[in-house]
């Protein structure tokens, strides 16, 4: 029997090169679970066989910054010279229809999302070391010199910002990551701020 | 990999006749945790075969007393004019060790621990209605039918003290109950507050 009958945000972050990706692909393949992504919003071009609302909503430059400035981006980047974003409206929809909405971005922009999300639970993904990041990084790149050790540097910003989040979970092997993140999204629906109300109405409480 | 090697103290409770006893059988037969029971002090006499340590701590009336006024006890409670409790020393020990540690006990008992204990982990069981707990009070019992009266005032009484806890779980399956349990301990391995330490050292982060 499930107390809470809400849906819940989960924002996956972690440094650059940590493998969030591979951790959400595996989480979505696992049981036991109710996740969904939330449609992002980008002023990229479609390519072809992109739908508008499927891979992305598609919007020009100044809707996206009309967007922005009505407090209808949970949370922004811009990247090559283009916009991506999560909509508010679309995660507050999937949340309300009782679903596990995920989101995995960046740690600039999981902090955007917690000034905005009191309720959302947000989930550091940790390299086992640091060295084993570097050479990540070092190893998935056709990238030149520079751009590598701008990464490392970015990724050394971005590991000291895991006590923000209320998680850390080391992703030494993706199975055992996506687990610990399984557990963390079951344990958060059993929480008592999420599951007092109807627990009351269930016994018959009187407030 | 854990980042958390400390141990855990979860306090398993609810009120009279919602099974917590079947639960904690239930989820001790389970795989994936470190559960360890921490053994209890009573002023009641040993039955045949019971060993001072191992079934309880048997101690004197004056023993039990001076431990209650010296702080040694973590909860404690009289039941038929004998005291049973916990020995605060026999948690810590535990803790200590990198076992999680399960107490079983009353919500009264909760709430002492409560006091003591900032980072214990509090779980109160539910019935899955205020009915099906009625009825089981009334099935199990070769009570007077006062005694019953009386136990369904109290089970009353503690059905609202739900909000006290951190986590609220429905015995609507044993197996149900024992198995969001089994998450609730993952999930609170990998807090933030339980990690952070372990994390920086691991990354060489300065503080």
């Amino acid at each position: 029997m499930k107390l809470d009958e809400k849906g819940l945000l989960i924002v996956l972050s972690g440094p650059s090169g940590v493998g969030k990706g591979t951790v959400r692909e595996a989480l979505f393949k696992m049981e036991g679970h109710d996740l969904v992504y939330s449609v992002s919003m980008t002023t990229r071009s479609p390519r072809d066989g992109e739908v508008n609302g499927r891979e992305y909503y598609f919007v020009t430059r100044d809707e996206f910054i009309d967007n922005i400035n009505n407090g209808k981006m949970l949370e922004y980047t811009e990247f090559c010279g283009n916009f991506y974003g999560t909509p508010l409206d679309e995660v507050n929809k999937l949340i309300n229809e009782g679903k596990e909405v995920l989101l995995e971005i960046e740690v600039n922009g999981a902090m955007q999302v917690k000034e905005k999300m009191k309720d959302a639970i947000f989930i550091f993904i940790a390299p086992p070391s640091f060295d084993a990041l570097k050479n990540r990084l070092i190893r998935r790149g056709t990238e030149t010199n520079k751009s590598i050790d701008d990464r490392i540097l970015k990724a050394e910003r971005e590991i000291g910002l895991a006590i923000n989040y209320d998680y850390i979970v080391v992703n030494d092997e993706v199975k055992n990551a996506a687990d610990k993140i399984l557990a963390i999204i079951r344990a958060e629906h059993a929480k008592t701020k999420r599951t007092i109300e109807k627990y009351n109405e269930l016994l018959e409480i009187k407030k």
